[in-house]
């Protein structure tokens, strides 16, 4: 396990732009941020209301005058404290719409990013982003957090180790249900924002989850998209953006790909399943059973690998996004950590002056998250010409 | 259990026509046709191959007198025999492009049919077998088989009850292996003509097996379709038929249905997955799993339906399908029987000179065998022009 | 697949003795008998009520001159007919404590015979019933129909091949939950006779199914045993037997086992569980899910085998059970055929006047009739004396 | 959620003993008990080595000051520190024959304790450290992980509100294989020690996990124990103690328990399964997939409970114990952390000078750990009289 035996001999300091209210992701950055000992929380803008940013502050830890009224202000401020107490970085867990003004402000000061999904609203103001950080050389962190389980790294390096063979067609479901109630927190109000396309953006369900699935199968396998075919619909009553869909996807090889998402199909929590298929072998992950991956081949009995930091069949990839024994389960927070700890690896190599592979990321990057914007704005013209194949091909693709 | 207490007081009288060699499908029609005591195994036209149909006829218990050298030669001798001898209906388990002729002369000289699917090669031919079977009042079960499972019953009797509300979104997946090898039966030879256009007609998978996920929705939703959008791929080397493929389908009512098939996906068996979503309750059914359905809603905790014939919340429907108690677990046969003993109901009532509705029947008939050609057809053009948005509609639709 | 091409060139002739009334396991022996089309159903004592017996005779496709008014009527009746007509074997579906006197005066008579389990309500009766079958030569197969599933047959042949190394421990679970409702069969009267000591013997749950958990894991691990600590309990009010308990089993290599049988856990259906931990491997495998046998094996991911007859890693045993292809679901009935098929291969090569291994055969014979009675009054003599180790040595154990 | 708005307006500080080298559990002790920022961890005695001790406390972020070199020195250190400064409490997380001497110390020096299970090596030291608990008036958490999942949580609130009826039967398995190889740590001398006699007490198995298996069931059930019959193996050659075994319980109330434990069972990594039998309805519960509870009920389709904070149908208990909505998996740490949560708000009360029941507190607590001594010396007690049934009663039970 890396430790702060590494270079940079102290622990990161971390600021969270959001979390105050009913949202649970703010906390699950918090949580995730400083879960491995490597980070701490010791700054936030909680709130864009100073007095309810301040409430909150206790149960972050964060002292009342690092509590601040504003992104604006905290980036203002922590720029002026002394390099031995400033923040190393900002974690953005706001409304979409605030994540474009936030992250390049917090750049330009100086700061790295973790920042939540969709990255921006538009595609040029992903590209725009994407700049800054070339330009700046921060270390750049997209929350696409299932790209952190063991088993989804596991099944990663199986492909690349040509394990599946090559991939010849790709089926991702993200299927949630909480539009019949019980938003993506606890309460009603939360979330409410994801049906305002004033600050979700143009896309509802393909974007806050459709986006997680195409990610999701981009980093596992590595194939790049040709064209895209999109169909979406709008269940909910008065609703104004899409919570159902189709993409149907082409990629360069030939292989085609399948993604549908939905938030209204009943009783369904989280329910994101990916099916992998090559000439070799074909996979099968589930998000709410994250620990295991079953592995079926031509002439042998289905295999499920366990995660196991031990276990032969785990590689290198796997076990290095372990903290268990196999058996004793791991889940959403650890994922989300891995995602941390692998962007904290390189603001450490960052702080010692030297040069890291901005582009060439085991976390997703700025470089995704202009591919994730760009994907929502072609599958919704795709859908607004009946479905019609629209171009993919988008220079940032890694 | 309905019994020959019926007004028909003598069992049913079977031919078979298919069965010899490696095929195992024309053992199930044997199997099943006989399973529930109604019905005797009297004739078979087992082979094109005289010797080898009078070879395999003792298996089949069929006297060797009655084993034919071809379903011609059966249909004119069986036709000659006496009333209280002949046979009251042929069982088709012969490849596909077979299927119209055998049945329209066994129509025609008066006898019931039970046909495997897809009922014939060309729309054409369907629509000349649906007036043909209109023309003689005969029974023509077609045998699409999943249509038999309990659960199945149970899930259209609670769409009929509206106790999943408005259908507004369908997902059907029927994924296979067998191209990679072990063919649909044991021997490599086994399912070879399903790779020859000449024999299987224009489609390879979704002809197989995409047209029962289209009939299983179908059956069970009830929704009409207006369209579809069709991608087809052969990832198999030298196969001149789609292996893979997905048919998107605008429903009627505004319902997205989305099927998936494929033959190229290691080690899957025969794993159909049904997921229909409703505005008040979500289901999921898997062929390899038939004893329970997953039901959804809002609110409540998974409920997970298994068959049982003496469950409050087993339907009639559900019940009037099983045979054994819950938890005894009942097969692919059963279900197979449970359409014979549809079938063999109207038999009796016809063979009284009462009328039936030939149309509204509980198990898949001729014109589900229009449809389903014409689906094929379709989806072919669909896909022959990039996917664009061919019409579904067909009058013979029900 | 075996067929009539063997050298008896005709089907077996089968009497049932049972299977009026709501009982379902009379139609399940019905079935199953001739499922493979190697009998005909010609005979029957159906209910020890005349007319009942007569009425439900043609549902069984018996004609009335063969619905017999009592075994013994069957049984006379039957050996004065010519040989070419009379039955064959009667298949005993009827409560327990008639078992012994059918069975003994079909076998004094010449007939082969097919019985449910227990055989016996006494060891005595049992011992008796072994020495008949000993002394007539006659073919003898005990329902403990769980042993025909084709994963049983090859988890058996597995441990025969010394796959599991060593078998050190078993964990054998039997649920059902119908003492709280949903008896056995549908109806409530179903299966009333086996709350009555007079007619179900002295044991109540263990007796029913306990015996089944002990028989499968005699049959599958080949373990002989040494003694036996048992404890029971009675839950359901105004219950006269047993419905819950525990069986600890020392077996003579030093392996240990434990069988649990419950018919009062809410919900469940027929959930039988078979562990076994082997020095080289473990296995899973439930008879609600009887198409896989789950493997485990130190190293290895976790392999699930799906039973397919051309699948290499099906063994020959598993095959030879088969019907269909993977994926193609077989189940209750099935299994229960294969213990027909396997007996009626006895009755052939008897039929030719050649011995056959009375002893050494592959389904459940009266030997196991004879340890299952002596099982259960160990059992019942350990709970007597506070579950004191008693032993389990029995002569007849194979 | 709670947090520090409560009136001990601090976060607590807290002191690891054990954790370096390269057993997992310190490690967890140390996520856990800082996940929710509710405590900081600021000394540690991470090895019984002092350079061990001092090379491992960055990785903690403890400073090199505190990282003491026993915690002999660690409680005497802390205990000269100014008020604001010293450590609340220690964590233990060392070989079982440790625990009692450091808790002991620790608590006299006027410290809260969590401390890892079983509590100590024998019974008197466990009813020797109840009384100092009782005297000092300190906090106690026996790590009884497990009680700490929200699903546990919500199963025993059902069980308290009546909606299982009466509890009639409890079957709890706890089923590993690492003794075949794989540790519960990743490498080979991870746990060593628990196969040494001198060092995890006189029992193996039994002691490891069948005391959580036996917690879990008091905890969920509140049934007090009457009497148990053990019986105990040792398959791994050249092993002193137990790594197999099962303990048969009478309840005061008739009920009957069965508990299995097993190391050796290949393949299993923590498998630890819950059955509760109750007269209106059963339930099932798997450690392994810890966010979902299964319960039956006569005459309902089974109910799958998911784990989530908004659904009506998770109870108080299991909301307070969620910390992510349903879909989210939470697993293994976030259980832990519930324990040091509940722990965290006696510690804060205490702090205030109140009164807390130390007696009857949701986390398990020292009365606990007395019980799971002597559960474990009336188990031993039981196998060496062969099974024998010996008593459970002991005051201490709660």
């Amino acid at each position: 396990m890396k430790g702060l035996n590494s270079p940079l001999n102290r622990k990161l300091r971390m600021a969270l732009i959001g979390g105050a209210g009913n949202a649970f992701i703010g906390k699950v950055h918090a949580t995730a941020g400083t879960l491995d000992n490597r980070a701490d929380l010791v700054a936030g803008a909680l709130s864009s209301n100073a007095s309810k940013s301040q409430a909150a502050a206790p149960s972050f830890g964060i002292p009342s005058d690092r509590a601040y009224a504003s992104p604006a202000e905290l980036i203002e401020n922590e720029s002026q404290r002394p390099a031995d107490e400033r923040i190393d970085f900002v974690s953005i867990a706001t409304p979409n719409y605030t994540h474009f003004e936030i992250a390049k402000a917090a750049l330009t000061a100086g700061f790295h990013v973790v920042c939540d999904k969709p990255m921006t609203i538009t595609v040029d103001e992903a590209e725009d982003l994407a700049r800054v950080v070339e330009a700046t050389g921060a270390v750049f962190v997209l929350m696409h957090n299932y790209s952190g389980y063991p088993m989804i790294r596991q099944l990663r390096e199986m492909i690349r180790n040509d394990e599946l063979g090559d991939i010849i067609a790709v089926r991702a479901n993200y299927i949630q249900g909480w539009l019949w109630g019980w938003s993506p927190g606890v309460d009603p109000p939360r979330g409410a924002w994801k049906a305002d396309p004033q600050k979700a953006g143009p896309s509802g369900t393909l974007g806050d989850i459709g986006t997680h699935a195409y990610q999701l199968v981009r980093y596992t396998t590595g194939l790049l998209p040709e064209e895209v075919s999109c169909n979406l619909k709008t269940y909910t009553p008065d609703r104004a953006l899409d919570d159902y869909g189709h993409a149907t996807i082409r990629f360069q090889t030939g292989a085609l790909g399948l993604l549908t998402f939905s938030q209204v199909t009943h009783g369904r929590m989280n329910d994101q399943l990916l099916e992998i298929d090559g000439s070799k072998a074909a996979i099968s992950w589930r998000q709410e059973d994250p620990n295991q991956l079953v592995v079926r081949q031509f002439g042998r009995p289905t295999q499920v690998y366990d995660r196991h930091p031990g276990a032969d069949f785990n590689n290198p990839s796997a076990r290095a996004a372990s903290r268990l024994p196999g058996g004793h389960p791991e889940a959403f927070f650890e994922a989300f950590a891995n995602l941390f700890r692998d962007g904290f690896d390189d603001m450490v190599t960052s702080s010692l002056g030297k040069p890291f592979q901005q582009r060439d990321t085991i976390y997703p990057n700025v470089y995704d998250g202009v591919e994730g914007t760009f994907f929502i704005q072609q599958c919704l013209a795709s859908h607004d010409q009946n479905g019609t194949w629209i171009s993919l091909r988008h220079p940032s693709a890694r």
